[in-house]
């Protein structure tokens, strides 16, 4: 940071976050109350940038709402989560409160929003946010407030909807910044940076800098407002790794535009060559002009247009700014790209503090110097400039939950639908990023298609990102599946796969190799392998072999269960959590096959598990035949069933048993009997063993498997 | 009976039905073994009056197999018992015990059984029949014995053989009476009576005397084998009536049929008219010849054509009987008909002992003087004859379980199909009836339209009997719920309808009218009836509202349910058993109605029931709304629901909750909440309640539903 600059005096005095503990109560309610009306105050004043009614009515982008919505959605989302957390009963104005409650979410480019709203005015909706305010006040005064303030509070709620505003003040700025530039205005409330470079050849020359590797720990433990996506834990090993010291500004990107980057598909993924041939950029998007021009060219900010701003932080999508590394990777002949999110973390360290500590920030950032952009060789942090504010900074990660991830219940669509890989986060912030977004531990992410104030850092780097698709599983049989095998007891059940375990350990002498054949998400193959050497795990279906095989590999896997109606709850797994470590879980082989076609092999099981598999064979009998000989002599067969027979499963015909046979009851355990005789001996007394499979939060199946031990002559 | 008389020298034996307990086991093993080989002997010694091997193979009527499958059956029979049982675990010839197992049921009479059918040799069956006798001595002499023999005791499956065999000893050689004369020959060890009248005009008349009233209880308390319709007790209070002297005579049916009786339709009821038009009858069918010229009359017996033998029983099914009794009324004046099983009973009562007691038994019963009838005169018990013995007598009485009647499992299918209105009782014994069959306790029950060795003897009673159907419920749903309101306990949770009221009854000050809308088979109703005066118990389903009707009545209610595959457990039910009295029950109102559709009443309730209601209405809403003026101010709604919404039952947008709005989850309890704050105050925390239907004997749907209690303002 320049010592000798000094922010712009027009500015409000910069907000800080809260901090959750405190020592009394009254301050942190005087204290929550500020922080409210100073957030209120300053998302109204951005709207009166607006000079045109039809800046307030027109979307700025087809995505999105226009901007008469996103005046009334901040102040209805505090009624809505309000009355979803039962702080208030009853709505202020329940058809605002419909039409205002949900935003479009940014999707693919050439999604269109084809409903037509009847949007309110703009003195109705000016009213309504006055009685909001005035309901918002009265829960800030009135409420039970212990410290710390913690995720069930009902300060938590307030604390959502000021960090929402928050949001809102940051990604309504950029909406404003998409308008047409005649109906906006600049407000002297809102000042630009003064300082600009204007001929591109004065602007600074970027250079790689080196930084050492080491062990970065995600997660959020600070005693401020998160998301949910910000708390859990993750560790990377980050290896050493040479990073821009600058932020690539407008001049450093008009090479690659010169160079014709924008035209030359081979810098550009396929993603952003389906984007350019949509959008048939030419260059970054807040340019205005002709790039073969570059001195004729203006910048739009947010309420007006000036001349260039050379030096500035270039502003492009993601897919813009990786189409750049790949250039420049040729350029220079280095592997260039943009960072991860551990390896900002790991420059971030360079970075004292943060924002609730900091009385002045020593970037620009928390609307603390200008309301716009600045020079990227204006805040020099630690040897590099821009590691925290100024524009955000794209990476290559896919937002994800880290390990120990919740949803948290009064906003479980926050982060969820943004775990679907496709979604990049951003990283430390912009010169209108407060509150929590000025946070180091804040995590933004947006399709790699849109806009935000980001622009990029480039580094050269040996990491990989791993683009797995990790979102929600929503098939209802794999869902349901997991929870039954993993999920938690419900009414003191024990977990079924443990329960036959158990009861086949005794009697298994040989443990060598083990195959759980209908495992369905594994559970019991996972049991098994903590005894036998060699476990494999076969079903019929690839999509549960597909979920066992993510768990192995320790990955977390995340799944949606119905709890009333449409609602779901969300759930998150890793074997590690229910005590299966990696070597464990790495003696097992999932493999999908047929237990009504099983193909010959040379090795003998010295043990097979047959759960719930029998009344759910096209030929239950085929099976038995065709298992025995891959049994060792002396090995065992545990068979448990709830013999629930049904011909959407199995023929009549070809069910072992709950028939007349000769007009004489034949249950499937007799039958069973009579079969396995040949060639087995039954070594135990049969047994019933419970289990339990969760329909809803409320509708259970409660179920007796009977579980017999056959032990191969 | 005539002192004089002395049975016929070739008869066998007579043998006697065993007593159930005893001093020593070897005795009783002894005296299973004899009674099992004269059984044996017997009835092999039956088919010894087949003098053509037509006689073995042609049905001698559509509705039954032809006699090679009654040879090769009783043995089968044994065989499938024993396996069913886990006596034994092997079969002696898988054919033949498939092909032998299942007879042809007695149906309508015109049902034809098309199935084409390879039987065996003679021969080859005769050497079946011989392994079999070798497995069962063995059996008999090995098993494990018990005295006394319970129902489970592996003699009582021995006893089931031996009594079945029995049965099908006489209903053989009534198969063989029914065969062409020409095939079949009189055989010395089954001599028919040397006595009769051949000029009807030589038989003494019939009269009537009178039978004083008085309780008799029904149900089977001695200490032999019984069939399960034979367990149980029923009182009735039998009103004094007339009884005829003597079983009605082929010389005093020949009135009847001399009166035209036969073509004139006023005397049969509607299935006496379908079968007249079947059959073409225009006699009794075992009269051989024109009855226009009954001098020249034959009658046919089991293997032999004889002069008729006018003073012998009329054998003719049970709409010939009630056919004469209407033409006998309208001859008389006074209401003649059949007996009810009661009276039997009630005139059975003068017969001193009972079967197992008798050296020789005071009637023409148990093989201990004749093969065949003999003279309606010549037995006197009291001042009547033929109480028992001589042929079987027909009652008005449709066969029905008694209170407390259980199915044997291990032949499950023995009287439960015969419960269903259709099959009348017949009492009392013929000369052939053996055994059990022989036992005052004895219930036989055949369609209406069967010939068995049966004929009558008719009253002049006030008594009628109520032919209400009663046959097993196999309704899936019906079944599940009367399983869910009124069976046993599953998982120790406590009855659902005796939850919710508990929880509500604190809460209720007046306890004049309740309503239980969706009431299905009435347990809460019934439940309610306890605490309040009046009760309304509403359903939208008519069926269920039946059953509920039923229950009211008194009656037992039977139903089956599934256990596994297709096997089922027969469940009866009456409300008694609950411990709801006729009072209790009485206090209940059962409507049909719909609670989307109420319709308007002057009076209001003071407590509400709705169980399991909301999440199966079109329209929840609406229904909240209409019952809200039905409900006295400060009476109570008590609502229990899992909100298990399914768009089967109600559309999405009419789901009360579990539905997000404005983005935010809501759930149903929170829309109840809000719905309600207008006219109820809540007046408990919401509780949750669990409850559990069974599926299977295995699988079953355990669920927690939610309650909540509002009083009107």
């Amino acid at each position: 940071m320049t010592d000798a600059m000094t922010p712009a005096d027009s500015l409000p005095e910069p907000t800080r976050t809260l901090y959750l503990s405190g020592e009394s109560s009254d301050e942190k309610r005087q204290q929550l109350l500020n922080y409210f009306n100073q957030t209120w105050a300053l998302y109204e004043s951005l709207f009166s940038c607006l000079s045109d009614p039809q800046a307030w009515y027109t979307k700025a982008i087809p995505l999105r709402h226009p901007l008469i919505f996103y005046y009334g959605h901040t102040a209805t989302f505090y009624i809505n989560k309000l009355i979803a957390g039962q702080l208030i009963d009853k709505r202020l104005d329940a058809h605002i409160e419909a039409m205002m409650a949900i935003g479009v979410d940014e999707m693919s480019w050439d999604d269109l929003d084809d409903t037509h709203y009847a949007w309110p005015d703009i003195a109705q909706l000016r009213d309504y946010r006055a009685q909001v305010k005035g309901v918002i006040t009265e829960v800030i005064r009135t409420m039970p407030l212990e410290l710390p303030i913690g995720w069930n509070s009902p300060a938590w709620v307030i604390l959502m909807g000021i960090e929402h505003e928050r949001i809102h003040l940051e990604t309504s700025s950029v909406l404003i910044r998409q308008l047409p530039v005649e109906w906006v205005q600049p407000q002297p409330h809102w000042p630009v940076c003064p300082r600009a470079r204007h001929r591109y050849q004065d602007v600074p020359k970027n250079q790689l800098l080196p930084v050492t590797g080491g062990r970065v720990t995600l997660g959020k433990t600070d005693d401020t407002y998160g998301w949910d996506n910000e708390y859990g834990r993750q560790v990377h090993d980050v290896s050493e790794f040479q990073a821009s010291e600058m932020l690539v500004s407008n001049a450093e990107f008009l090479h690659f535009v010169q160079d014709n980057g924008y035209q030359n598909a081979c810098w550009w993924d396929d993603e952003g060559q389906g984007w350019l041939a949509f959008s048939q950029a030419i260059m970054p998007t807040f340019w205005v002009g002709q790039p073969e021009q570059p001195d004729t060219l203006k910048l739009r900010l947010m309420a007006e247009e000036v001349v260039m701003a050379w030096d500035w932080p270039v502003e492009v999508n993601q897919l813009e700014a990786a189409a750049f590394c790949r250039w420049k990777s040729a350029q220079i002949g280095q592997s260039v790209q943009l960072p991860g999110e551990a390896e900002w973390y790991r420059l971030r360290e360079a970075v004292p503090g943060d924002q609730p500590e900091w009385q002045r920030p020593p970037g620009n950032i928390n609307l603390s110097w200008w309301a716009s952009p600045c020079p990227v060789d204006t805040f020099r942090q630690d040897k590099f400039y821009d590691l925290v504010g100024n524009v955000w900074q794209w990476t290559t990660t896919p937002i994800n939950g880290f390990e120990g991830f919740n949803v948290h219940p009064l906003y479980d669509d926050f982060s969820t639908p943004t775990f679907d890989g496709k979604h990049a986060l951003i990283k430390g912030g912009s010169w209108i990023s407060t509150g929590n977004e000025a946070l180091k531990s804040a995590r933004y992410a947006f399709r790699r298609h849109f806009f935000q104030h980001a622009g990029f850092r480039y580094v050269v780097s040996k990491h990989k990102e791993s683009m797995t698709l990790n979102p929600y599983e929503t098939d209802a049989m794999v869902s349901q599946y997991l929870e039954f095998q993993y999920g938690p007891e419900y009414f003191s059940i024990a977990n079924y796969a443990r329960q036959l375990v158990e009861i086949a350990l005794p009697h298994v002498k040989q443990r060598g190799h083990a195959l759980d054949i209908g495992c369905a998400t594994g559970r019991a193959s996972f049991e098994l392998a903590r005894y036998f050497e060699q476990v494999t795990g076969m079903d019929y279906s690839a999509r549960f072999i597909d979920v066992a095989l993510q768990l192995v590999s320790g990955d977390d896997f995340r799944y949606v269960i119905p709890t009333e109606g449409e609602l779901v709850e969300y759930r998150q797994l890793r074997l590690k959590e229910v005590g299966i470590d990696r070597i464990t879980a790495g003696k097992v082989q999932f493999v999908q096959g047929d237990a009504c076609n099983l193909k010959p092999q040379p090795k003998r099981y010295d043990f097979v598990l047959a759960a719930n598999l029998l009344d759910r064979l096209r030929q239950p009998l085929r099976f038995l035949h065709d298992i025995t000989p891959m049994i060792q002599s002396g090995g065992i067969l545990l068979i448990s069933s709830p013999w629930t027979w049904l011909e959407e499963y199995t023929e009549r015909n070809q069910w072992l048993g709950g028939v007349r046979e000769n007009g004489e009851a034949l249950s499937s355990y007799q039958a069973l009997q009579r079969f396995m005789a040949a060639e087995f001996e039954e070594i135990a007394p049969a047994q019933d063993v419970p289990f339990v499979i969760r329909e809803t939060a409320r509708k259970y199946q409660h179920t007796l498997a009977q579980a017999s031990l056959w032990r191969k002559r």
